[in-house]
């Protein structure tokens, strides 16, 4: 089976994680744990989790067993050293061989890996997630189709404010402080730049339903061909 | 008939025409003057003009017979009150609507109108090109999916001498004058503010062969629908 790989890229709030679970409503999940992946159980996908694998970067943090939860509570996730992409490339080029893989299981709330793994099966189609994706070139050349959601910062923060406040609980102050002091420098350093590796930028991610539609359209273009082959 | 209109714009040297040439060579094209119509009806298209119309912004630059040659040729071609725009919205309207229009032909040599029309008739799809075709509303609103090829300006310029020079016969001193002193500005003031309203942006365009392919994909779904619901 040919297996078309995917990767969805873009700062905090960009609308990034929209567009991925609206693929996800669409065609329905093969593994994955997070968010986009759940809410795409719920509803009536296409192709009941056949079409579609997905893998997010989120889920492959480093574990930091050795470190206190305070400690871990301090590190920097926005770095691209925080990732283990390494296992998240042997894993990527498992599926695109046919082979499934167990991804590990990230706990927020831990701010570390859990003992759990979920079992994402080969598909016709595998997405990537992550804001980080693009900037390791091994990850990146694995992907055949690179897009980047693309949103103003100003909105981006408005977005990553509101959804921690009213969402996860936290104090305003503390949200902007960390935005300005982790958030803002890493997307500079390492985001924004790796924008130059995508092959479609999608202003406003999920919110843009010409470009969500464009792109589920292609998917289900390249799953019918894999059909229509016998696969 | 549904008609969907693709407006690619972009600035010069970006590679929007090569990204217009390639969907008509695919698609084939009904009407239109212009260098990428002409090169794909030389090649074997897979609707021969049955599934695409096009039309060029160019085109439409304003009639000037009461200027002569030598004045038309200092005009500024590269501001949006150059060109006949509300004769192309009439024109999109018309074939929104199944109703041909007569294009009319512009002659680069002349720098003018010429008595010439091209018959467009209405299609499944209407592409329209042009550099500055989302800076007008009421022509942007026409369009269903708005795509913006962006390209570092450098790449840009350097096509564009290339161009003039080997192609056009004009000297490189001559080509980067203009490209200073109207080029970079309408560019800046015009072109690049107009890719807020973009629904897609694709990176270098006709060289971008990923983001080519999930066009013409996305093009051939909307010709098959239309087959498929008996239009």
């Amino acid at each position: 089976m040919e297996v078309t790989v995917i990767g969805v890229a873009g700062g905090t709030g960009s609308g990034k994680s929209t567009l991925v679970r609206k693929l996800l409503d669409t065609f329905g999940c093969n593994g994955a744990n997070g968010g986009p992946a759940k809410d795409a159980a719920r509803n009536g996908a296409e192709t009941k989790g056949a079409g579609v694998a997905m893998l997010c970067h989120d889920s492959y943090y480093k574990s930091h067993t050795e470190l206190t939860l305070e400690e871990r509570a301090h590190l920097n996730y926005d770095h691209p050293g925080a990732f283990d992409t390494a296992m998240m490339v042997e894993h990527l080029r498992a599926l695109k061989n046919g082979v499934p893989i167990d991804q590990p299981v990230y706990s927020f709330v831990e701010h570390n890996r859990t003992p759990e793994t979920v079992l994402v099966k080969p598909s016709r189609v595998v997405i990537v997630d992550g804001i980080l994706i693009f900037e390791n070139r091994e990850l990146r050349e694995l992907m055949d189709i690179k897009v980047y959601v693309d949103t103003d910062a100003d909105v981006r923060l408005a977005r990553r404010i509101m959804r921690d406040v009213r969402d996860r609980g936290r104090s305003m102050e503390s949200v902007i402080e960390q935005y300005l002091s982790t958030v803002k420098p890493m997307h500079e350093e390492f985001v924004e730049p790796s924008k130059r590796w995508a092959d479609v930028i999608i202003p406003e991610g999920g919110f843009n339903s010409v470009a969500v539609a464009m792109l589920i359209e292609n998917i289900r273009s390249l799953i019918r061909n894999a059909s229509g082959s016998g696969l």
